[in-house]
C-alpha cells in the first residue's frame, strides 16, 4: 500500500494524506481519522490483544528493544524496569532485532500475555513506509503505547523524545567553532532519530556557511569488521576534518581507526559521539558527546503510563532538551 | 542462621554441614537432604509459586539480571531471549540490582506471574552466606532454576558455567610468559566467578614460582570516579607489571589510567580483560581477553529448560571451556 492507495481508499487528496503521515500542516481531526482508519485497516492487526482484553490486568508492561546489546537501549531497559517495579509492574522484555516481521511477532506475543501497555525503545521502530507502522497503531487501539526517542501520531500513542536535532546542531557547532571546515555525519542505521540528528548537523553547517548535502551523510555497516573498513576508506582521502557520529560506540571506533591511520584527534579530525556513555569517557582522547537524559525519558514514560492507566491524561508528545558534554576530541589546539 | 545453627537443627556435625554447603567431599544423599531442609526451612519461601501452581503454563520464563547495563549480562539476555522465542517462550526480565532483598522481591514477583522456570544470570546471585541462597532453593521446589556462570547444588537447580579458573590461569600465564613478574588481580565485585578467576590467577603464579597471596587481590569500587582514583593509586608505586582484570570494562579503565600515569601498555604494565567484549577490541592497545562463549552457555540453558519442562533429563552441572584471545596489551616487546 502506498500513498496513492491511501488517498484513493480514504477519498482525500494525496497532499492531505502526506500531511497526515508527516504530521505537518493543518488537517481536520475528521480527515485525519479517516486516513488513519485506511492505514490501519490495511495493516496487520494483533488479534491477541482483543482476546486478551477479557482478562484482568496482570500489571505487566511489554518493553520492546531492537538490540539489548546496545548500551543505550540496555540503559533504558534498566531505568524502565526500576521505575515500573516501584509502581508494582513487571517488565516483559522482547528483543526484536530489526526485521519488521519479528517486531510484529513480538507485539503479538506480548498481546497474548495480556500486557497493560507497550513501550517501544528507540527510533528503530519507526518505519519509513507508513503502512509498516500499522501494527503499532493497531496495538494502540487496545493498550496505551509509549514510543521513546521516536514519534508516531495516533490516539493512545505517547511519544517522549529528546531534541536530537538541537543536540546534533550543538555538537556540530562545537566542531566548527574549533576550526573544522569539512565535517561529515556518520551512522550505522537510517532511523528517525538519525534523520533528526542529520537535520541538526545540516543546520549548524548552514549557519556557519558550510555547504552540505546528502553526500555528507554516511550510513555505514553495523558489522564491526566491515564498518572498520568503511571508516578506514572514508578517512583515507583526508576529505573530512570532523566526524559527527550518531552514537558513542561508532565515535569510539572512528577515533580508533583515525589513530590507526596516523591521524591526530582532534587536530586532524574532530570526533563527537552521542548518548554520553562509557564509550565516550573511556576513549583516548575522551570523546565529546551528548547527554540525552535517558533516565529522565524513561521516568516520564512510566509516569505517563501510570497516569493513563489510572484514567488521567498525559501529553501525546513530549520533547525535552539534552546537553553537550565537551571533551578532548573536539578541543583542537590549532582551533580558531 | 550460621553453620552452628544448621548443624544443631539438622543433627549432623559442623564438618558435614560445611561439606554440604561447599559441595566438597562425600556426604550421603540422606544427610545432604536433611541439611538442605534445615537451610530451606529457615529461609524465605516464595509462596506465590505455590499459588501459581494451579494455573496452566503461560510459556513465560523469568530472567534475572543484577545489572542489565553490564554488557555481558545484556548479551546473555539477548541470547536467552532469542533462543526462548524459538521455543515459543516469552522472557520476563527483572533487573534486581545487588541487594538481597530486591533479589527476593523479584523472584516473588516472577512467581506471582506464573513463570515456568527461572534463569539467573551471572555469579552475582550466589551469596556467600549459604542461608541467603535459601530463596533460590525454595523457588526450585516449584520451578526449574538455571544458574548461568555460577553454581548451586540442589534438586531442580541446573548450573551452566565456563571454566573461569582455567581461563584466568591461561590469561595470567600469558602475562608471565611475556615477562611480567609482579602481577595483581583486579575486580569490582567479590563474587563466586571472581573467586574462581582469582584461583586461576594464583595457580598460574605458583606454577611460575611467583609467590601470591590475598594481597594481590584488589576488590575495587564499582563507581567509575572512585575506581579511577583507586587504580591511579595502585599503579603509583610501580609495584605491579601486570593487571589481570575480572572483566573487559575494568581492563579498559585500568589501561586508560595507566596511560594517564605515563605507563606504557604492555611494556610497563600488561593488562588482560575478560568476556572478549567490544571494550577489549576498542581499547588502544587492544586488550587480551577471554572468550567465555556466552552464546553457547545461553543456548545450553534454553536447551536444558525445554528438556526439563518436557519431562526429560539434563545434567545438574555443566562446565565448558572458553578461549584466550591474545591482543597487543600483553605482547611486550621487552618480553622474554
Amino acid at each position: 500500500m502506498n500513498i496513492y492507495d491511501i488517498s484513493e481508499q480514504s477519498g482525500v487528496s494525496i497532499a492531505t494524506v502526506s500531511r497526515v503521515i508527516n504530521n505537518s500542516g493543518y488537517v481536520s481531526e475528521k480527515t485525519r481519522k479517516k486516513v488513519m482508519a485506511v492505514i490501519e485497516k490495511n495493516s496487520y492487526s494483533p488479534n491477541a490483544f482483543a482476546r486478551g482484553m477479557s482478562t484482568s490486568s496482570m500489571k505487566t508492561i511489554g518493553i520492546l528493544s531492537t538490540n539489548i546489546r546496545d548500551l543505550y537501549q540496555a540503559q533504558c531497559v534498566y531505568y524502565l524496569e526500576q521505575d515500573l517495579k516501584k509502581h508494582g509492574y513487571t517488565a516483559m522484555l522482547c528483543c526484536t532485532g530489526d526485521e519488521l516481521e519479528a517486531k510484529k511477532e513480538h507485539v503479538e506475543l506480548l498481546a497474548s500475555r495480556h500486557v497493560d501497555a507497550l513501550i517501544f525503545i528507540g527510533s528503530h521502530f519507526i518505519e519509513k513506509n507508513e503502512r509498516d507502522n500499522g501494527y503499532i497503531y493497531a496495538a494502540s487501539n487496545h493498550v496505551p503505547v509509549f514510543i521513546l526517542n521516536g514519534r508516531l501520531t495516533h490516539d493512545n500513542i505517547y511519544s517522549i523524545l529528546c531534541d536530537d536535532e538541537g543536540g546534533c546542531q550543538a555538537l556540530t557547532a562545537s566542531c566548527l567553532e574549533s576550526g573544522a571546515t569539512k565535517p561529515c555525519f556518520l551512522a550505522t542505521r537510517d532511523t528517525y532519530s538519525v534523520r533528526q540528528k542529520f537535520k541538526g548537523f545540516q543546520n549548524a553547517c548552514r549557519e556557519a556557511g558550510i555547504p552540505v548535502d546528502e553526500q555528507t551523510l554516511f550510513i555505514l555497516s553495523d558489522q564491526t569488521e566491515e564498518l572498520g573498513r568503511q571508516v578506514f576508506d572514508l578517512l583515507q582521502n583526508g576529505a573530512f576534518d570532523a566526524a559527527v557520529c550518531a552514537d558513542d560506540e561508532l565515535a569510539a571506533i572512528v577515533e580508533r581507526v583515525a589513530q590507526y591511520r596516523g591521524l591526530d584527534v582532534p587536530d586532524d579530525i574532530r570526533v563527537t559521539g552521542y548518548n554520553d556513555s562509557i564509550f565516550s569517557r573511556l576513549a583516548s582522547p575522551a570523546i565529546t558527546s551528548f547527554d540525552n537524559r535517558a533516565a529522565y525519558m524513561c521516568g516520564q514514560a512510566v509516569m505517563g503510563l501510570t497516569q493513563i492507566l489510572g484514567g488521567s491524561e498525559f501529553p501525546e508528545q513530549t520533547m525535552y532538551t539534552g546537553k553537550v558534554v565537551a571533551r578532548a576530541s573536539t578541543k583542537s589546539s590549532r582551533g580558531v
